[in-house]
């Protein structure tokens, strides 16, 4: 039957839409508030992300709003950097910033936001300014220059208009960075190249130590004289000069400060910089910036093309901001594991050793306790099959180049920074194995998982392994860890069996029980415990603290999560009954005698329920595990309306490098992956009224809701391919198979619909 | 005839030496006094310098004493690193201090040379310590460790015994360095692989910034324990730790002020270290100690045997003191350049990029400013063609992989340094070239040389060719500038000429003879001119100073530099007798009234001569131009017997790389390269009884000296080939002929040899 159904359900191509997909996307979604993303331009995944930053000048607390360089009320650009996160909860980059200065003086300091013409930063109006993806465009009012971005895979481009007969310079201020403090500079250079190419580096620590990152840049009108400057005050010793002085030529400069003066004369056209990066040397930025030849409007055309390709993957029937919201949301989701490797396959790994990838490109920025959750899961569904063996080839080959020989944690720039907790590449490698993507080496992923999952040293794993959780007074946030650790080890044995190695199965299925020495059920919450197997006393569930028993969480949030095996936790929570009070109570906590303002990240609460951070990310879809789907459908009507606007301050917490968004994707269309690696998807309620995919293996997969409205919010039918389904969830080949899911909606709740356990999804226990 | 003799000359295996050449050097001399010799272990050109360091905790100032890590008449040994530079003024390295520690205590700075056991630095004695080429040996008294070096090509290996029932352990202090001073060290690292090789690195600043190096390191027994101790205070934000802690595996450790603690338990037989250095990466490192098996005695007995070889080029026959005086001064010379490039090739140039090289070894270490008057041409006639090739690959590649695009001024590492004046690549090349030698590509040599002869922001260039001098108001040291860069130039038009390319010859014979543009006649010196030109007054001709008219020296030393026009110059003089009559002022000069006190590198003065210091280096021989070569004689019987003893204060001035040893080799021989690319070595007078060199084309040279005593100690009488040679001088193709070059000496002088024009060596307008 799906053997036939498939030659229909092959994709042709898609009727004209009313306008580009790329035209729905607001990239100021997310930029004010707590979203911490950039409307800077970039390609789908690029390994540049060219974005005007508002302010780095900060220490490293005030550095939190600027995580991503641009904030929307911001009254002055700083100037354009090339590499930026996309939600980022902590920050780093803004690499190799440039600005343009018109006129005879050429400050080289930034200046004071707050006093016009202190620097080079320069005023500018939201009136006067426009992105779209791979494009960003600001008149800079002080500078009297109309700046405009676009950028390639591994290159950005500026094109930067100036006043007629007003000197046109660059400052290149290779000082500047995101999450910026005394000594963050380790090194830098730059280097002008006899044919005109500037290039240079900078190394840096903080939070990924000793990043290392290359450039080069080439300019449509050649430089009528340079200054490289080294700011650096109380050097004991410096060396010996090199050539060059005043107006002579100086080839490089070598320091922790430096900058760069370029002038250009007066200039009858726009100036063009082509800049690349490279994490390997700067012969090979050069090789990326001839890699992708073209000038300003070549590139903008080809990313355009790339964004609208990437994005149509979705056709999308909604209202119109819920469609801005939707578009915008899979943008993000297409920003990250962004491409780290060279053109030439040249990579450098987190031991700081330059390798050589063949087949595959290296990516990194893996923020992973975010992402396993729905942002990597959505990949499997709308990128090819190759983005994310890309992303396993990546994490395997990292792990093979790791000094610790364990999977990557949280990486950018093939570094390991250790944030936050988990060995969370696993259920990223797990999930796209047991859908049956296959373009990687399984048994050496296999091989990189189960490392991971014993490396002693590891966040209590010695600890975990060998008492079957993490015990507080030996390791911070032990019950946080022991849960996720948990569902971590249960991915592991999934993949091990369908892999046939059923001695690796039986020893991690036996670690993906560990969640229940952790669980209290007495008080009903996950604890954490000493090791001596109490409980840690005094015990708050409400209480948020950086170290105590859980991670970015308290109990409310934490005692959730067993994506694993929901239906045993549910038993221990009292049943069915039981379980739907205890999330209403989560949901309809009294939060007025809180305060987590000392908290990052813990933002967009309803009650203990925290939208703004991952752990509670699956939680709303639970309640069909006890049987209330309706619920589940109340709980996603009441969070999408409340944490998602098409506005600047649109986002409720850190996109997280896509996984905010993934969610809202995800349940936009009807369903979310609570348990990766399960394969399947549990059903929520549509907020479109249809949603065209076109599948990675080119077939179509189409939601439809009957009669959505604001109104009609509840689920009161659902047919798969015509036929009624009764069960709260779908599953990935059923979805791969192609298709159609059609709800119809209703204004009153189907308290009948999937309420029996058969019809309930994945779960251990309850198969 | 030549021919005929050829067959004859080629050497067969020389009958057995008493001793090995090795034994006759001793390691010491210069490791006192002003010679900045290291005593420890390394192979001929060795990348690996494995030597004790007795004190780096100085300021700069005080640090030029400890150029080479080691003080003959320091009380203790802090501990034993990987690089040193052999008789450098100015100093670096010192890198990868190991120090064995005993007990159950470790100390983990080095304490106070004053304070025993207040630190991991130990008492040691010059009772119990020995050395010989590629063999250093200590105890250490508070370790109670009895401490062996050796070291072949890019490996070092340490041999620690200690006291049975102690506790073994290493401080691996990357903190360390020589020319230390604040913020010297901008990033490093440890790496503990899997297969428990130590990995890591240093990137630091100061004589060459931005300089990188890598290390491997293996231990014959196993790390019972280990830790890695970031020292730096006050890191504003470091970041999220890294697994491991306490007794945990701690894989990896990045920071600016690391530190290893490695423990072995208690040892039954000594420790051995296998330490491989790579300019490329620390997997480099691995590389290049997996290269080079064997343990410390298959190592030492192996360099041993390359030291037999490399010193066997010369048999030398003369009293015990002259013998060691002249086999280390050998020894010396066999140090730099070093190698660079890894086992594979690979290598790290100036623009910090990596590169393959194949057919030749890259070699680094150049202090051409120095070395291209003796050292480089020394290499031509005891080592193999392609060691000198090797050499001018390395500098044509260095120039092809510059920011600058020109040649190595003062290289290490290689990175350029900017230290002392001209580009004395090009004498180097051109005197490889026009001896014969081949292998390297002459046209890409000549383009380097042509290239850095005109980079106008080189010190001055830009007015030297548009002037013909360099003018002292726009550029420091122009008199001196003015007449290296002069002579430089006559190298390349000779080689120019030579490959047919008289384009670029008539160019440069013209600048050649831009040296008459700083020559005072009226004062009969050698003078900075300034723009106007006219001299810059006050002038005083004892006058040294940095910054002043000249590069260390004055006028007295810089007035005689004009190798490729003597007989010119000394016409300008007013003819012989005046020339001699100066050149006696000089050596006779009073300086009771002067202080040289400020000035680095002013040592070892003869009146105004300053053997301690290059720019005099040649003069001694300049008598022989003014027809009277047994004056020569009585100046070279003067200075060897002030300026050098087979002791560790034998040396009056830095060794320089070799160079001041380079001087005495020759002039032991009798005769001396006044002028590289002449092909003629003036001469002066031997210092053997015999002497037998071994040439790179198999052949035979002997230098034999009849009736040499200290009382006659002129030269009565020359035959080359057992006919009278009545001039002055020997060219390079009657050496590499092979045959012999007879003496016989005298306790008076013989005033009428070789004083005809036409028996005085190589003049442009003598000709």
């Amino acid at each position: 039957m799906r053997i036939i159904l498939a030659a229909a359900l092959v994709a042709a191509p898609l009727a004209a839409q009313t306008g580009r997909p790329s035209e729905a996307v607001n990239v100021f979604i997310g930029t004010g508030g707590e979203g911490h993303t950039y409307p800077g331009a970039t390609a789908p995944f690029g390994m540049v992300q060219l974005s005007p930053d508002t302010d780095t000048g900060c220490t490293i607390r005030d550095c939190y709003g600027h995580a991503a360089g641009y904030r929307y009320d911001d009254p002055t650009i700083q100037g354009f950097s090339h590499t930026h996160f996309s939600g980022a909860g902590h920050s780093d980059l803004g690499d190799v910033l440039v600005m343009p200065v018109a006129g005879d003086r050429v400050a080289l300091d930034p200046g004071d936001a707050k006093v016009p013409g202190s620097g080079y930063r320069s005023r500018f109006s939201h009136a006067r300014e426009t992105a779209s993806p791979g494009y960003y465009a600001v008149t800079l009012d002080d500078a009297g220059v109309r700046a405009e971005l676009t950028a390639g895979t591994r290159v950005g481009v500026h094109r930067y208009a100036f006043a007629a007969g007003r000197a046109a310079h660059l400052v290149i201020d290779l000082r500047s960075s995101l999450y910026n403090y005394p000594g963050k500079i380790l090194w830098s250079g730059l280097h002008l190249r006899a044919d005109g190419t500037l290039t240079g580096f900078r190394e840096t620590r903080g939070w990924a130590p000793g990043r290392k990152l290359f450039f080069a840049m080439r300019f449509s009108s050649p430089l009528t004289d340079h200054a490289f400057v080294d700011r650096e005050e109380k050097v004991p010793y410096k060396g010996f000069a090199a050539p060059g002085r005043g107006s002579d030529a100086v080839a490089e400069k070598l320091g922790r400060q430096l900058e760069a003066q370029l002038d250009f004369g007066r200039l009858t056209k726009p100036l063009e910089v082509r800049v690349a990066l490279s994490g390997v040397d700067e012969n090979g930025a050069v090789a990326n910036l001839e890699a992708e030849p073209g000038d300003f409007d070549a590139i903008r055309v080809a990313t355009r093309g790339a964004w609208d390709r990437a994005l149509g993957a979705v056709d999308i029937d909604a209202p119109p901001a819920m469609r801005t919201n939707l578009y915008t949301a899979l943008y993000h989701t297409l920003l990250a594991p962004s491409v780290w490797s060279d053109a030439d396959g040249r990579w450098r790994g987190p031991d700081d050793q330059v390798r050589v990838a063949t087949g595959y490109t290296v990516r990194s920025t893996f923020s992973l306790w975010d992402t396993f959750r729905a942002e990597h899961p959505l990949l499997t569904l709308v990128q090819p099959a190759q983005r994310t063996c890309d992303v396993v080839s990546s994490l395997v080959a990292s792990r093979e180049a790791s000094p610790y020989g364990i999977l990557p944690v949280w990486q950018f720039a093939g570094r390991e920074t250790w944030t936050m907790i988990g060995y969370h590449a696993v259920p990223v490698i797990a999930d796209a194995y047991l859908k049956g993507i296959r373009c990687f080496d399984a048994p050496r992923a296999l091989d990189a998982m189960v490392a991971s999952a014993s490396y002693a040293s590891y966040g209590g794993l010695g600890e975990y392994m060998k008492r079957g959780y993490v015990p507080i007074d030996k390791e911070p946030e032990a019950a946080s860890k022991t849960v996720e650790y948990a569902y971590d080890d249960w991915t592991i044995a999934r993949m091990a069996r369908a892999m046939g190695r059923t001695d690796v199965a039986a020893q991690f299925d036996k670690r993906a029980g560990y969640w229940r020495n952790s669980f209290d059920a007495k008080s009903g919450f996950l604890r954490a415990r000493l090791a001596n197997g109490a409980y840690r006393t005094p015990f708050d569930p409400t209480a948020i603290n950086y170290g105590s028993d859980y991670t970015e969480g308290n109990a409310w949030q934490y005692s959730w999560f067993v994506p694993q095996d929901q239906g045993a936790l549910f038993r221990l929570l009292g049943g069915d009954a039981k379980t739907v009070a205890k999330l209403d109570a989560m949901f309809d906590f009294d939060n007025s005698k809180l305060d987590y303002s000392h908290a990052e990240d813990i933002a967009g609460l309803i009650g203990q329920y925290i939208h703004g951070n991952e752990p509670s990310h699956h939680v709303a879809y639970l309640y069909n595990y006890a049987g209330a789907p309706w619920r589940t459908q109340e709980r996603l009507t009441q969070i999408v309306a409340s944490q998602y606007k098409p506005t600047p301050d649109g986002l409720s917490g850190n996109d997280d490098l896509g996984q905010m968004s993934a969610w809202l994707f995800f349940t936009g269309l009807g369903f979310y992956p609570v348990a990766p690696g399960s394969n399947e998807y549990v059903i929520g309620r549509p907020f479109v009224s249809r949603a065209v995919m076109t599948l990675p293996n080119g077939r179509r997969f189409t939601v439809a809701a009957d009669g959505l409205s604001e109104a009609n919010r509840y689920v009161s039918q659902v047919t798969l391919n015509g036929k009624p389904l009764a069960r709260s969830f779908i599953r990935h080949d059923e979805i791969m198979a192609g298709g159609e899911l059609r709800f119809v909606m209703g204004a009153v709740p189907n308290k009948g619909w999937a309420t029996a356990k058969a019809a309930r999804p994945y779960s251990i226990s309850g198969y």
